[in-house]
């Protein structure tokens, strides 16, 4: 179908054209004597991004998972203690891996919809007196139900208790896209992929494939961290504003967990999410993401990652309102996007906080 | 500034990514034996889009302008008599370049916003009885105004009079996009641009630049010239539903001139148009077109044609919306959205038409 | 500088233009409910590449080195007995892998310049009455000497001594490349990577990220597997046929184990191998490949696999020539490539070898 | 068929990869209100690669024809005097097109093979009392016999005598490529396209395309334009060290009128060039010129200028030998290529010529 594909979901993200540009390259040799001078700067740049001056930051073939695989067997023991926290897909994912490769685990449940339970996570830490818990892991972002946790907060509690354990942080859905201070919050080991904040496609191929994650750095730092955060709390925020405007609510409960990256929407009961999903997808050419496990057909997600801006917004809003008005869910057409233009208006744009 | 440039002007249109990908080529030699392979068909398929059987159609590196030199030089002599009609500055560029190659225009002036006057043409032809006028001239599409002419009504004239001059037709923002029938309609010249309709970049170069204008015939005969023309008055359709939900009017007077490829919108008295354009190209990374000549700062447009679907045009009239209450525009906000959100959900989707 | 940039390595082959311009799409929704559709279709075609009904074949991002390991981690368990060989760098670093993975290995010495030694493999299968050996392990193309061995000759060692061990073979720069049938020669396990006869990007990202490897399976069938295989057969001989003008010799001690994909080229004693490599690049803008290990600084090697033509053989010849008389090899200046462009006017070209 | 596909014509020339990435971007608004901004540095830049100060670089979409037609149309009257000379096929077209303008035309017949004749020039300018010729017209460089004419000579002879007439130059296959000074010799209309030295598609489609001839630019800046001339003297030295190593000999009949561009080959009698052009093409996938009018079938033509380097010189010279042993004609395998390698490695290669 004729027109730009819309692509609202948490990843992978719409991907710059700069960044489609400097693809573009034939192949090059990964042993040509002149190859460091490009990968050097390289991995330099991405400990700005992580904010790190004492780490190291690796980039290798694989997917958020793999990258997760390397980090454990390089770091743990069968038979390690674990102690981590499960509120939605991702974090229950990354339950499992640990159990596969012969951890104990200890898995806090909470709701899905709500962070990372900090008290909890102090009660089981201040009984460890032995220090028999390895490493402390956290979701940042759950990309599942949009909801972000407060690492840092798990950082204090762990100073406060003395306790060494490591501090392991999932970062895909944020780093790159929400604050994030590898040094300043302690985290230990945090990783990310290649498909969300950063821009590129799944799969960080970065050996022998030129100067693509280049152009995305390049793309960071002209913007500044700072103010990629400050863009997608401006996006988050417009399109929490659609979401009320047609009077629904988001899956996070209570704005403290509310994600920047992404926002879960519940469906009035009833109704398939997935029907929103397929009508947007069929007939409008918009990619929402899904409700997955225990969400499933509750929800459908607007993804406002990466390479967003205002009018993206508004066209993911005016293409869900599309799509609700034709599975028959009730609102005020134009609601949403009305909310949106009206919460844009209002406060500071991209152009106003980059001259700032 | 991060995300997609929106481009909701009268050409250059959004190029498709299957014509960014065909471009992507290596140059190839135009004396290569097997270079008439490629052209061949590429002309054939050139006369379906015009719908001639007896016709034939030409390219060469040009712009519109140039196609017209070349049409008027190869046609008519210096001193040559040609009846024509102004209603905006193409129709009036038009004759301006008419009388630079010498030829003896007659130039029927109409009200900036409404088409050719075909009764006011049938008073000049019946007057000329020696048969001196030997081309009329109407522009198809008025691009500054947004205004459609009734080309076969023009030669409905012609032959009811038994008059012999020939027809001549701008139809370089109409053909491709709206319905144009060269045999039927019985057009003797009819002069297209490649940054239209077939969403091409501007320039149409084809002597060795491979099939990128192969690409654009391959997406307009896999969408069907039909559909094509049925999607363009849905898209018009709906943003003239969201003009009318501001309050605002169009400068096409009335519903038989109104425009399917561009709509040229009247800003309120007291404010410059050109601050809607500006604030929407600068702040939201939207380009509006211009007013120009007689309508400048008075109407911007919104050009919907080519490679558009549902969420360009919400995603172009959301973008209106913030620039217009950044100027300080009233209507509710979203009201022009919500409009074309109904209008859409009330009609046949592309892919239903596509279907029956 | 200004002009292509020869890419004459064994890996990083040169990318046809279709997959570059295949590659140029923007992301797409991995959950998208018509994902199924593109890659279940990309999967089968793997297979008739691998030459297999009953195997299956998996694609997951990362290198070739990661296929590996996600092939021992899911077949083999540590203590577990392997048998193998070594004969340069590859063979070499595949048994430290396994080794790291706690397998039990016999490594068979082999000289580096001579392939797999399959009286040996019998000595020690035979001697295994137990079956303790779980998997034997084999290096179809040892891509740092340029050496090709005969896998179905060993599997018919395995036949005739009744041994059960699985059969593993390492395929990266060969599949695709040279004859390979994993049904026929009854291989249990083979591990490829994307960016040698694939001709794609290293890192085989494939989740999400569109239809780059169905460009190259529409490349790799539109030739067809035997074409394919006779025309690397032809390159490399060509190869072979200006090295022994140029009074050189290959590193593959005898024409049993020369390779198609890649040409190990022994430098004159008191030549460092490496000046010719960097002169080349430096100067020429040339890329050849190095010496690892063993051979360092004793050889330089033509890569001829994946997308390759005479003209590209010709050049990289002539490049070799350029940086061979810059650094004092004495050779009659243009002997390689009138050899080679003797070979090529002797035999069937590609054109008449697809029309039979 | 699998390889780069080589491109050895006297234009269009190879288009760099900077090039065609610089190309792969959306349409830009060409009313956007910073398109001025990216315009006009590109047009300073143009007056540099022409060298001058005082004049004017117009860019508008259309081929070297459409040029010189705009050239014609806007300098000069029907019935005015011209004085030119005709030595091979893009000359004699030129005569064609002032004829048709209605221009007074004096064309100098000279030899296919040798350059404007200076001295006959004079006699016609001397005897000229009444200054009555309104313009001289030289081609800088005829492509179709790889002659180059000594402009600056031709603008002597005009001072020498105090005749006014302008001095016009086709340096369509020149600018750019080989030294060209419009303000030192006095030129006063010079016409090239975006094919050859500018390394661009065909057609010069400037208004609302990007940047894509600002990436040329910055291409030959970077370069530098001595640089490039010298690298186009090296080149063409290559091939005709070649050409005369087969015992061959090329249509510029002496040293002073060999162009450093292209260089038409004369086949021995009894051989029919287009032979040799076939067969290059359709079995080696390499592009060669054709003889065209007077020396069809006579010679063939390599092109080489634009992006080439000394590999694509020695594939051009290997491919001729292999479509020239196809069709019989005799010489030593190799002996062209060698002597192009003995060429190079006697003289400064770019990057030394670089780094001086």
């Amino acid at each position: 179908m004729p027109g730009f594909k819309g692509l609202a979901v948490p990843g992978p993200t719409n991907m710059p054209f700069e960044i489609r540009q400097a693809m573009d390259v034939a192949l090059e040799d990964h042993r040509a004597p002149d190859f460091p001078d490009f990968i050097k700067p390289l991995l330099a740049d991405l400990k700005k991004v992580f904010r790190t001056e004492t780490g190291q930051v690796f980039i290798f073939p694989g997917s958020g998972t793999g990258g997760w695989e390397s980090a454990i067997a390089n770091t743990l023991s069968p038979g390690d203690k674990v102690l981590t926290s499960v509120f939605g897909q991702f974090s229950y994912l990354w339950v499992d891996m640990c159990q596969r490769f012969g951890l104990d685990v200890n898995a806090i449940e909470q709701d899905w919809g709500k962070g990372a339970p900090l008290e909890v996570y102090r009660k089981h830490l201040e009984a460890d007196k032995e220090h028999k818990i390895k490493a402390v892991l956290i979701c940042h972002n759950e990309t599942a139900t949009g909801v972000t946790s407060d690492v840092a907060g798990l950082r204090a509690v762990l100073d406060d208790l003395g306790h060494p354990a490591l501090l392991f942080m999932d970062g895909v859905s944020s780093i790159g896209s929400i604050d994030f201070r590898m040094d300043e919050w302690g985290v230990d080991v945090a990783v990310s992929g290649s498909q969300k904040g950063f821009m590129l496609p799944t799969g960080l191929a970065i050996v022998g494939v030129s100067q693509k994650l280049r152009a995305s750095m390049d793309l960071i730092f002209d913007e500044g961290l700072d103010n990629i955060f400050a863009r997608h709390n401006r996006m988050a925020s417009a399109v929490r504003a659609g979401v009320t405007a047609w009077g629904m609510e988001t899956c996070a409960q209570g704005p403290e967990w509310q994600s920047d990256t992404v926002t879960a929407i519940m469906v009035p009961n009833g109704v398939d999410a997935n029907d929103v999903i397929n009508t947007a997808y069929y007939k409008y050419d918009l990619s929402l993401g899904a409700g997955l496990s225990k969400v499933a057909g509750k929800v459908f997600r607007i993804g406002h990652l990466g390479w967003v801006n205002e009018l993206m917004i508004l066209s993911a809003l005016g293409g869900a309102e599309l799509a609700m008005r034709d599975v028959g869910i009730s609102f005020q057409s134009g609601a949403g996007v009305g909310a949106a233009v009206d919460y844009f208006a209002q406060t500071k744009s991209q152009v106003q906080m980059a001259a700032e």
